[in-house]
């Protein structure tokens, strides 16, 4: 009897060519799967949450797997798999879900956050997990810049231009900029995201937040549908996949 | 005209062979002395308040070095260091120091931090800067512990076989264990330290505070002169080489 489990995985996105398996890189979903096979002695396929890019960090991922191993308890899998795992990838917690659960198609929404460092970072521990542009705009001006998103909008200009879904409509529950342990802190929540969503959000919103009206700028490119006109894309290192909601409760709890 | 700079060097010890030069092994002092040399087009020597092991990070390491370079202020050596050197090594501050400045000898005191974490680490972001021992005793008994190093006394049996000091007398001035940030925290502040000897300090007050009377535990260790009854050396990678103090008010400041 096949079992479903959900696990719940962080990774130091820093080595690792984002999550999804492809030919001759190391990918998250490549040494969990390669950590998996090894257990349960044959092919195991693991479906996640959301897919993040190369660079990209976890905090809070959600995966599910099938298993056919029956001596080995839901729980157990997160000890387990953390003796085999590299240490740049662990399972926070692991547990038995029903079969109709999917990581990806049951979750009602997702979190991220992304760090931005104020000044010169010259720590060398911080500096992976950041992003220090030359400049940074004031909090007040940053969040100005976002309050256009908030709820349902087409997001083609906000996001990569090779993103496949044939709807480019997000909607979006919170967004706000915050200082928080000597890093600015942005933190988006909404139902999905586009390909490089969040980045062009944070990209964009440091360019636009010097401009007269953040919000009347932020409002022109957004109803353009045209990632032309966005800012840049933030670098990678600053971004975590911070959490699942797979209940609107969780959302506001 | 030379001129004593100092500077205080963050790094992240993870894949250094530690501080000093060796020949074909990647070293902190290494590295800075590469990109001094390429600004200064000469053989540059720098030397540290302290020479950490491999593996140890440092948040406050304190260097010296003679430049020649006329053209460059002294704070200015930070940001040009920072530009060419790998990113597990900061600059965090540079300036000009009179010339009977040395980083060790004139050093009063040196301030260490250990971290160790309660349970299993599930972080792929904690792990590389933290030691995570199966069991861990009560921050009371690990203080109780300790107790007896505070002041001056032989540490020969808390310190690695290979220590090549004539006098194996430290002072301590501050040892102590506390909760912070979800972790326990060691912070032990001395005039100077032998081989290893937090690591050995830590690895056996971990086994000592689960004796009957702790602090008779650790006393009789420190008086047997002999590192065979002490315990184990705790892991490098929770050691942070934090601060050096170069006035006994900056100690108590």
């Amino acid at each position: 009897m096949a079992r479903r489990i959900k696990m719940i995985v962080a990774y130091d996105g820093k080595k690792f060519s984002g999550w999804q398996v492809q030919r001759e890189e190391r990918t998250v979903q490549g040494v969990i799967e390669a950590a998996l096979e090894s257990m349960e002695k044959q092919t195991v396929r693991v479906t996640a949450a959301g897919r993040t890019d190369s660079g990209v960090h976890a905090r809070g991922q959600v995966v599910h797997f099938d298993t056919t191993l029956s001596s080995i308890e839901a729980d157990r899998f997160a000890p387990a798999l953390n003796a085999i795992l590299p240490a740049d990838v662990r399972i926070v917690g692991s547990s038995a879900v029903p079969d109709d659960f999917h990581a990806r198609y049951s979750a009602k929404a997702r979190s991220y956050r992304y760090f931005l460092y104020p000044g010169v970072c010259v720590s060398p521990f911080l500096r992976p997990y950041c992003y220090a542009p030359r400049s940074l705009p004031s909090i007040g001006s940053l969040n100005r810049a976002v309050s256009p998103l908030l709820g349902s909008h087409d997001f083609s200009s906000l996001s990569a231009a090779g993103d496949p879904s044939p709807s480019k409509v997000r909607v979006i529950y919170q967004a706000v900029f915050l200082q928080h342990r000597g890093m600015i802190e942005f933190r988006i929540t909404g139902n999905a995201f586009l390909w490089r969503m969040v980045r062009s959000i944070v990209g964009t919103a440091l360019e636009v937040a010097s401009a007269e009206d953040p919000a009347r700028a932020m409002r022109l490119i957004l109803d353009e549908k045209d990632r032309s006109l966005a800012g840049t894309t933030a670098p990678a290192r600053g971004l975590f996949f911070w959490r699942v909601h797979y209940t609107m409760e969780q959302l506001y709890g």
